[in-house]
């Protein structure tokens, strides 16, 4: 007697085949899911696993452009940064998994979903509040959160996980070692809209890329190619653990870098000081796995509102590791050449300074030594 | 008749040559002030300059200590940066400077000081909040927002500024291009204790430096060697204006990063969140000028109390550019290699975490579509 | 030869009379501009005196309206609360006040606008920072900044300033004592749709209002009545003095109470919290005369979408200077009497409090004493 | 055989009643554990009742003190309001009652500790949050969490939950109903010194309190006697559910009013601003039970700091439920009534304030429409 469907988030690795076996023992349906969201992956041998494993259907998605545009973008124009370091990519993928993750199953039927997220980390929180939000009276299986799974399995995971520790470059699949990495810089503009990438163009090469997907694909292709956007860093996950995180980010970081430079070109200095506590909101609601969260959404609105003129291209190179920001333009522009420049005075009058910096020291008289 | 005495900033160059010239023909004696807070300057040919044009006294200060101890350091505990680029150099300098300043003019009795910042810049500011807090009764003259000044001797710097604007390349006076820099990483171990470095070693060298002046010039040295450092910015001036800035900050930069990483290390994760928002503000009033406003006061001794516990070791690479980060370690460290460890379950009971889960979603379901 | 035409903003009292005469004198020709935002006024006998002091023209303009729904309701929906108690009442006048004077320079071809504010409160700088923006190109004359005009004119301010201060007794014009207020209380019910009222019952009488000036008006009144809205307080003014300020405010007290408890009834508990700190910034903004920055722009978009779900009524009783809250009802709750009670488990299975609070304490762990 | 010995919170009521016995049933040796935090109890009806039922031992502990000096006043001094509205009346009460119970749990080796709390609300996590930090190995046994326990006696709660809600006339205890206070108001001088209250005199009665019980008693007291503090709110609970509360707070809102006002008067307006921030910050945490945490812990220290200076004397009247703050003294003050008069400019130059206003609008030069 079967005790109903679930629809398992499967990556054809040892931990969901396991946990595959391990529903169909515990007299489950299982329907196997894969999401396509731009990794490395043989899907079609897969797809054969997880049939011969005993999956009732394999559903492989390729969610790589609503992975880009729903939620990559909105990242961007908020210069996501997790603890000023890290920026967020898993943390972006496992709700727009998740989301239809949860189509699948109300499509199909399933009362139950799975995942091979462990008990310690953050990925099981970002999966699983997606799954609540959008799937309120689904069930959530666990098994690295449940004794009689955990207890049998461990051993394999520790090999693994020691595998994972203690050889960190083999960690690095998309970005080249700097050092190996090209003497010749590589300079590309990318042309923003609505604080969005619309474009990017390869300027000695002359190509350029504009839809979404490419536009990324090409900026990962490239900047991991010069070694961009490595880290090895201590994080805080959502539950109070400190961990060591090392990653590799090279398109988010060459876009976070354009976008950063293009948005203080176009923006009001003030509106973006509450632009920049937004974005830090956001950040952690991402972390932690709020992406649908109404807080999360209120933010995005804001963040997007504050977006409407952030236009305009900017140029940098690429280089050994590093992105170098070489200039930028924009018909939106707040930067007035003729009124910052020291030979043409124009409306300003520079006595008005003398009254501003008096003003701003008149609380000082009252407290002064 | 004199007017009285005033005390000039002086560079020894163009500028402020012009200013003391022109103080003089309008019956002030003027006494020079230089400071050396690490510039490569002649600072003696400076003096016979000065003296020539007619200087009362001649002051050339070393400052370098101090600037780094109580200026450097704060901003390094701050991981201070504006707008989250720039980190602050210049601006860390004027309230140092203006401090000596100010002792000097009220040591010598005289009533006026006078310095050679524009009148859009953030410079003024800076200076001119610094003496009216530390010399509240002071009379500032500021050339170049007196029409009689600036009508008669702009011609001569409209020239300097084409010239500097047009010359970028040239700007870069500590720091190497990155394409030209070495092909060898060096390896540093960066040193801290209350979120202060201490000391630094060269590890492939063996050498190493321990004093706060003798680390942070080493830094600035090696950092300049590898290409370490280098922006080109457009920021928000306090005035509201946007400016283009190109900056090198070589020291500044590796310490920054090193900082970051020991503190995530070591200090509480709620504790960093809240640190990290007046850090923001610190770094804000620093940029604005008001290193010695009240808040910005309250704001160090928080940030002060928050490194309590920052201290260990960080290891780091410099390549072209770039700053890698290889490890850390510390006595305080708050990184639980067995907690965080998925093979060693302790005391966490990874069933608390549906717990944890469910409880975060109880607001969705009231929410959710 | 007259200078050109000069908008005054004229208040019919001793002050803007001085101004318009001096105006005169010093060339100008003199429109006087009386705005009527609901004060107690003879706005007929104004006009005569203004013509017969030499205005060449007076208008008298009708902003009751406008002010309610532009200026004071954004305020509600902010629950706008500069410094934890003072509600703004001035502050939000002003832009409202000098838009319409501002488009009727615009209109009449006048190059210069007025006002008869001082050179040391915060209503100069809202009046013309509002003007800077509207009328880029526009002259403001400030005569309480003027020497030739303070000098002459101080002495007769002097005993209005004096006057005031010593006299806040009579300075209440729309509030009774409470002492002297009814003794028993009126029950009013409040509606709000988007945050903002809608409708206005005293539910004891069954009248109501509904269009945005008469709710606002019948609470003044009502909440007059019962000595509502009165404060002494010492705040600081944006210049950075400290002054003392005695307001009454009995109708935007009630709907601050009434829209706080219907707000916190209808909104995310986070949403609300971010939502929260978008009110202090607007406040402060406000306050200090940025109503029409793109700063206030974007924090007024952001709290208008918030407040899309805040509907509702509240029910409150209005007795000797206090409101209480009675209680509250809406379609949009999201206070869920099933979910909250002890008695209906629901969903809700309290061991997952356990590991909420479990993971709550991992941080704990590692630094209890 | 007995399973050990439990610290059970015990409040003299039915819940707790039970709870013991219940323990009993379990196989634990109860002691049952008495917290003085200044309710209106017959403690040794209740130590009776306790022995009778089977206890141990009984303590009954006098915490008023230490729960006025260090809980009560450091939530005055940082203005600890919860959402806008909520005193923390009980969660300042958890930790100081949770911290001695953790004391004797040690002192009497005790390995578990118990408390009433019920499975939806905060107090739980107040409670437990306290005994993680202070007692790290300790077990908590939560009935209310447990099914076996809530199964069988949920009845009983059921119809004291329904007599509460339906009931709130009779739910004040300290506070007159303010339609039945006195018709004469009662005029108080509370002193401060460092943000806390040093010294409460009835002004009319020439009687004054100075140690930190007595003056908080007495401010209940006469608060209570003019219906002081009372409010009906919902508010949000830390797991996500909105409640309703009602509540009063008589002493604790004379006192938040008072030290509001002292507060500006004698503080930096950018240092408050500061400050404020960190008050949200700290009255969440209270409420959410994270008294013992390190971000609690910082931000306590901080806002500690803001208040060196916060000293002086407030006169206030209360009357039919409301405060009013009649006027205020320090030798601390900030507020200078030369500087602010505009009668004396001392050195003040209004023209000044053109400069500033005009400086603060290149800005808007740029995106006026």
């Amino acid at each position: 007697m079967s005790k109903g469907t679930v629809v398992l988030s499967y990556s054809g690795g040892l931990d969901t085949s396991c946990i595959l076996v391990w529903l169909k023992e515990q007299c489950y349906d299982v329907i196997a899911f894969m999401a396509n969201i731009g990794q490395n992956e043989d899907f079609e041998a897969a797809r054969n696993k997880a049939e011969s494993l005993g999956a009732k259907k394999v559903f492989i998605e390729d969610l790589r452009t609503e992975f880009v545009e729903d939620f990559i973008w909105p990242a961007i124009q908020a210069n996501a940064v997790y603890e000023d370091r890290y920026l967020l990519g898993t943390a972006l993928a496992r709700p727009c998994i998740a989301r239809r993750q949860v189509e699948i199953a109300r499509r199909e039927g399933a009362h139950f979903v799975s995942h091979g997220a462990t008990g310690k980390g953050n990925d099981q929180i970002r999966f699983e509040l997606t799954c609540y939000t959008l799937y309120p009276e689904v069930k959530i299986i666990a098994p690295w959160r449940i004794p009689e799974f955990y207890n049998r399995f461990r051993g394999r995971t520790d090999l693994m996980e020691y595998a994972q520790i203690h050889a960190p470059a083999d960690l690095y699949l998309m970005t080249k070692n700097p050092e190996d990495s090209p003497s010749i810089p590589d300079v590309l503009e990318i042309e923003f809209k609505n604080g969005m990438p619309v474009k990017v163009t390869n300027v000695k090469e002359g190509t350029s890329k504009d839809s979404p997907l490419d536009i990324f694909s090409y900026l990962n292709e490239i900047g991991g190619k010069h070694g961009i956007g490595r880290i090895d860093i201590v994080e805080n996950r959502f539950i109070g653990m400190k961990s060591r995180g090392i990653y590799e980010t090279p398109g988010g970081t060459i876009l976070i870098n354009a976008h950063l430079d293009i948005e203080t070109f176009t923006m009001d200095k003030e509106v973006r000081r509450i632009k920049q506590g937004l974005g830090v909101k956001f950040s952690e609601l991402v972390y932690n796995g709020f992406w649908y969260s109404p807080e999360c959404d209120f933010v995005r609105h804001c963040i997007a509102k504050s977006q409407e003129n952030v236009e305009g291209k900017v140029q940098l190179s690429l280089f050994k590791g590093q992105i170098y920001i070489l200039g930028r333009e924009s018909a939106k522009s707040l930067y007035n050449e003729e009124l910052v420049s020291m030979d043409i005075q124009g409306d300003y009058d520079p006595c008005d300074a003398s009254g501003f910096i008096r003003i701003n020291a008149v609380r000082f008289a009252l407290i002064s030594p």
